[in-house]
C-alpha cells in the first residue's frame, strides 16, 4: 500500500484528527485506492467513549472531517494536475449517527468527492464497523491560498 | 452559579466530550441560564490545534454536540417536569466553520432548544471567541429509554 496522504504531503502536522506528529491526537491515515474513493482504518482508544462500549459522536465527527478534508484536498490535487494538494479547511460538515458506533472494532472511513470546482470539493463519506455503516457524513472543504490573510483565514 | 449540569446529574461519566471523570477528554461543563440558553467555557489544549493558531474543526464539532446533547436532555427534563433528564443521543449534528477559531482565547459555548417534542430536540448552538461567532451548530438528540435493545442502541 502506498503511504498516507498526511505522510506524504504533511508529515509535520500536530493537527488534532490527522497530524502525524501529534501524539495525543487521532492521527488518521488516509489512502487512496484505484478509484476516486478515499480510505483509513482507526482503532478506539478508551478515552474516546462516549458510553460504555460505544464511541463518542465527537469523536466520530473528528474523524470523519479530517479524512474527508484530506479527500477533498486530494481531489483538487487531481483535479489542477498539481504535484500537491492545497491546503483545504472545513467549511461545513453535517455527521448522521445511524446506530452506536462500537469500542471494540477497527473502524473504516471511506470517502469520495460528489462534486469538484476550482477551489472547493463536497466529500460524502462513511464509518462502518463490523460491516454496518454507524456514521456518515456530507461536508464542503475549501482551498486557502497562502500569504495572510487568506491562508489558514478562509 | 449552579452546578454544571454534567456534574450534577452524570458525575460518572467519561464521555470523550463531556465525562467529567475523563481526564483525556474535554470535560465541558453545560450551565443552564435564566432563559432556555444553556452556556459553557472552554479553554483549547494544544494537542487540539488543526494549524499553529486554530482550533481543530471536529474538535468544535465534538464541543458543540455534547453541549447540545446536554441542552436537549435538559429541554426534554423540562418538558416531562422530570426530576432528572433523560438519556439522550445524537441523532445528528450540523457544523458550519464560519471562521478560524482560535487557539488563544476562552471559548464560549451557547445553545438553545428550538424545537422539543417528547423524545427529541433539535439545538442550534454557536461558538464564540473574542466577541466573533467562529462556528454554528444544528443536530437532534433522542432520548433513549434504559433497558437492552433500546438502551444505548437508539
Amino acid at each position: 500500500m502506498n503511504q498516507a496522504l498526511q505522510d506524504q504531503y504533511s508529515p509535520k502536522s500536530a493537527c488534532f484528527g490527522c497530524g502525524p506528529v501529534n501524539e495525543k491526537g487521532l492521527r488518521i491515515k488516509s489512502y487512496p485506492g484505484q478509484d476516486d474513493t478515499v480510505t483509513a482504518r482507526f482503532t478506539p482508544e478508551p478515552h474516546h467513549e462516549a458510553f460504555p462500549g460505544v464511541l463518542n459522536g465527537g469523536i466520530i465527527g473528528a474523524l470523519l472531517d479530517c479524512h474527508s478534508n484530506w479527500t477533498a484536498a486530494y481531489a483538487l490535487m487531481r483535479r489542477a494536475k498539481a504535484d500537491a494538494p492545497p491546503c483545504t479547511v472545513t467549511a461545513d460538515f453535517h455527521v448522521k449517527l445511524t446506530r452506536p458506533t462500537p469500542m471494540d472494532a477497527e473502524l473504516e472511513l471511506s470517502a469520495r468527492a460528489v462534486e469538484v470546482q476550482d477551489d472547493r470539493a463536497t466529500i460524502e463519506a462513511t464509518l462502518t464497523a463490523k460491516g454496518k455503516v454507524c456514521a456518515t457524513c456530507r461536508g464542503t472543504f475549501v482551498a486557502v491560498k497562502p500569504g495572510p490573510p487568506a491562508y489558514h483565514r478562509w
